[in-house]
């Protein structure tokens, strides 16, 4: 995984080096991460500028983007209200981050008055939004690589879902809900939670470890049912949780984080095969390693 | 779908009834669709107390969930720093909405200095939050309910998710992207756009209709891949989209908007079956209703 070069607009997918585990089989390979990315909205009207919204993207139709949330929000009504919607070139913005800030010109005299409506918690900084934000955020309030050495087999790591599935089933009553489930080394159920939210049912899992003085969580495996974005692994991180699996894909900030901070991030994990996207060497199995 | 009573606490799911349509039959039956409803996070310390964050959620666990949260965002360390968690006792909050405010009493003298953080564009009424105020706030601006007589054969509606696949087919290259696709009656796709948010890629649909002068997007149908939340119905309201489908399930607090703006809400659209939650009236089909 290599960061885009400066001025470089982010392309859609971006490609890994990733380690495909099969069995007992290990082999690298690369593969594409669909891309997500910070893009921030920026409204000008007459003289005022500011921004009214942060979300994190996949890049591609961004302009329509901006046009469909300012629509949404009610800030325009029809084509005729948009002056103009362009990549922001305030020079105050860094090269790298120029593709993640759009900025749409009103035909009116002045912004409307609405809230500002950020769509996730997204660290900006002061010279536009990216990736590199949410790293330092979490750096500066102190959260360091985990070190935690707990191994875990890959028979384990396949027969969690299953698990994840077995104890849902015990209450579900609809398709509707996200879950996350966290495990002991073992493959040991220790809680779980849904919601609709993804987030939110890490953050139940999180509260419970905390109100039963449980945290850290080292040594132990969390398991979240469709697709693992960034903020899945930035909640791991500050709970401690060494390693992340989910049964769909990672998103590529989900891979930068969970890089930066050594934790072990699996994806598809399906049947008997999982791709790992970070800190594998948690991950045993009998087999050699094949390139 | 009956409207919980003031003081009750909201459940994990609330029964609706839905027309199920399979082949050319239909009937009505009952079904549990997953409960989404804002909870709002209030902090106090010593003699202050704010809001610091907003979440659609799913009822259970609510304390938990503030715990996590607090964790998360580095308001609280550990469980020493928690001094109470409870339901929101004040009584300017109207009884029906005290089980969607949560009080989290901290043990320091002060509210740290975080930003608030709301995870969704979640309108808030001055006595706290829930489904309502997200009703009354579309309301306000005037977005009225849909009178648009379009109407779309079942045949039509069963075909639309392996349309989606089949342009999405085009340019997949990961297994990481939600996807909406807005067809016209006959079920011909205008528009496919993808993004790792699902309200992102809906948002891009819209803008792109903003910026080719095609709104109000009357006489279509929009089809999103995964769930459905109120958001997506939120934004089909706005952009005047009479029917909504889904392969996956519906939010209570979608099939609450949609049924209020007289949207068409198919969910679990699989094969040639679909569960309509609303306006069932727009889907044509040759059998007669059985109930």
């Amino acid at each position: 995984m290599s960061a885009r070069e400066a001025g470089q607009r982010p392309g859609r997918t971006l490609d890994v080096e990733i380690l495909a585990i099969d069995g007992t089989a290990r082999s690298r390979k690369d593969d594409a991460v669909v891309t997500e990315e910070p893009l921030e909205l920026r409204f000008t009207a007459g003289s005022s500028s500011r921004v009214l919204g942060v979300t994190m993207r996949t890049p591609g139709n961004d302009f329509e983007l901006a046009a469909g949330f300012a629509f949404g929000e009610g800030i325009v009504c029809g084509r005729d209200a948009l002056a103009a919607v362009d990549y922001c070139l305030d020079p105050a913005v860094e090269a790298a981050q120029r593709y993640n800030v759009v900025n749409v010109t009103l035909a009116r005299p002045d912004l409307p008055a609405v809230a500002r409506l950020d769509r996730h918690f997204v660290s900006t900084s002061a010279c536009g939004v990216c990736g590199r934000a949410q790293l330092d955020s979490l750096r500066e309030r102190g959260i360091a690589p985990l070190d935690d050495a707990t191994a875990v087999s890959a028979e384990t790591i396949y027969s969690l879902p299953e698990r994840m599935r077995a104890a849902q089933r015990v209450f579900a009553s609809t398709g509707g809900l996200h879950a996350a489930a966290l495990f002991d080394a073992s493959g040991e159920l220790l809680a779980l939670r849904e919601d609709v939210g993804r987030h939110n049912a890490v953050d139940k899992i999180v509260g419970w470890a905390l109100m039963g003085d449980r945290l850290p969580l080292r040594a132990t495996v969390l398991m979240v049912s469709g697709r693992a974005g960034y903020e899945i692994v930035q909640k791991a991180a500050v709970a401690r949780i060494p390693i992340v699996c989910s049964v769909s894909a990672p998103s590529s900030l989900a891979v930068e984080l969970a890089r930066e901070f050594e934790i072990t991030l699996a994806g598809f994990v399906r049947g008997s095969r999982a791709n790992v996207y970070s800190a594998s060497a948690r991950i045993l199995s009998g087999g050699p390693e094949r390139s």
